[in-house]
């Protein structure tokens, strides 16, 4: 295919050039919503992220009738290194799984009416391994941003992405670590179900590919050196749902360490996200509060495919509904307080 | 109408009477869990809500395809003592706006497919005000009871109860207190917004009901004594999605304190009841807690209508299909860990 961006100039460019949320919209809908019937805050963060989703959409009243999912599959050289519970190969039977229509996001997607598109992204060449190189060459990133970009539905209004690769909680670790400090054991957890001896490999594995890493550029720079093609390709559809002004609902730990690569890139470049869960993945808490983003709910999740996410457009669902189509106290007859 | 039991001695024996989950299921739904193509657990409390409801309906393989809600909506005596934000003829005028679609729980309902029953009951005879009398003659609570009995659609798959009534979450603490001890501040809120002045009422409201009724009957008195018509209308519905095996959502502070009545006139009365939301209302966690129920989400609702639980359907409908369709490992060929 052809590469949306030349290089990573180019991608930097586009995130200098993102447009900002629709405040006449916002406003409307703030609005509108002090008028409908119900005690003046009485439906909570329902009420917040109904706005928050029309600024974005730029309507007083809006609708959401086209979610788009996307899950991106990728390898990672670390994975060699025995970081994970499975091995390998899952990531390509996972592919077959979610074409196949086995896997939980399979279900979640038909349960929220949501469009559900999948790309594996070259499985069969992992990245190289991030404790003795970059993980990508810039032509490899910038291919995998590429394919995220562009598998954005320009209708879609709204988006999760979501993702599958055996080790890739090994990587969003050491984007963590290296774009928000702290120690190696702060940010590798259990992922899939690691063992004791697994978690002290990764934990390792995390710290060394930091030490080599670090410091050596922006957030897409290690985007490159120690993320993978998945990350990549979720940071490339978040960036382009920016630029559609569709909002993003973001899921679990590897969701959010990529969308970090882009925050640390470029302060505000997730003003169209909202943190959807907090999942059972330790770390999640900790990068959510760097990104100063409260998730809408905490059930325990730790599975990736953006299953949390999926679960939360009925959340924004409701949300929108109330706003756009409730009564006010006028239009009702009801006698306010 | 007919009631549906001729005195609350009748009540009381349904409530010994009713019917527990079918184990069989319970194990089978387990077993199949266990296969499904995720690591173990990594679906988190989507996979307990999934089985729990597996077993209520005495199937492997569940589905939900007709939630009902009804909201009953009631009047309360002790509202004349100044305990809400909002005038008392606010009930009747929700009510019409249910029944025009404009209130939350409508949008609610259609954006998750449910059923939406009201049932407003003699909103022109409000009970009359605890602090002087019983809320309820015999005759008046099983009347309530009995419209909740027969509110319940016999065809549903999953239940949600929910109330409008100016003056209730007074009533809702008085019967926690009475219930589970404590002191009146302990339980008292700010409901639709109340100021100081009025949450001082509505402390002394509290107090002065308990100390009139307390000690004299059970969970079903106390919900005589100090309910409302709305509070016994969702009670008697909650029993009897209990005889029907209709699992039920609960949702806010005034439902919970409802469903209390039955749980403390028989121990395990709500074991087909999972709590959806953690409510606003300062004292839902209180009463969730003594109920050992833990909640769903926590979106800081407080607006009622069965408004929490509705946008919880959302989580199960999720929880369900993913037991029921995703693939397991022999199945997909995927590789277990």
């Amino acid at each position: 295919m052809t590469a949306a961006f030349s290089d990573m100039d180019a991608v930097r460019t586009l995130l200098a050039e993102q447009p900002s949320v629709h405040e006449t919209a916002v406003a409307a809908a703030a609005a509108r919503n002090g008028q409908l019937t119900k005690p003046p805050g009485a439906l909570g963060r329902l009420e917040d992220i109904a706005i928050w989703y029309a600024g974005w959409r730029g309507v007083e009243r809006p609708t959401v009738e086209r979610p788009q999912i996307i899950v991106f599959a990728g390898n990672h050289g670390v994975a060699a290194q025995g970081v994970s519970a499975f091995p390998a190969e899952v990531t390509a039977q996972m592919v077959a799984n979610f074409q196949h229509g086995g896997a939980a996001i399979n279900q979640l997607a038909k349960t929220f009416g949501a469009k559900l598109d999948v790309h594996a992204l070259s499985l069969e060449v992992p990245t190289a391994d991030f404790t003795q190189d970059a993980a990508m060459s810039e032509v490899e990133v910038i291919e995998a941003l590429s394919v995220g970009w562009s598998a954005v539905d320009a209708e879609a209004d709204v988006l999760v992405v979501g993702e599958m690769g055996i080790g890739n909680t090994t990587s969003a670790a050491a984007l963590a670590m290296a774009l928000l400090g702290g120690a190696a054991g702060d940010w590798a957890g259990r992922g899939t179900g690691v063992d004791d001896a697994g978690l002290e490999i990764k934990t390792r594995v995390v710290n060394e590919g930091v030490t080599l890493h670090a410091g050596h550029g922006d957030g897409l720079e290690m985007l490159r050196r120690l993320g993978g093609r998945e990350l990549a390709g979720m940071a490339g559809a978040i960036m382009r749902a920016r630029h559609l002004r569709i909002p993003v609902l973001l899921d679990g730990f590897i969701c959010t360490a990529a969308a970090l690569t882009l925050e640390k890139t470029r302060a505000g470049a997730l003003d169209h996200c909202t943190a959807s869960h907090l999942s059972a993945e330790s770390a999640h808490g900790r990068l959510l509060d760097a990104l100063g983003k409260t998730p809408l709910m905490a059930l325990d999740l730790r599975l990736g495919e953006g299953s949390g996410a999926a679960l939360s457009l009925g959340v924004l669902k409701g949300a929108v509904a109330c706003l756009s189509g409730m009564a006010t106290f006028a239009e009702a007859g009801v006698s306010d307080a």
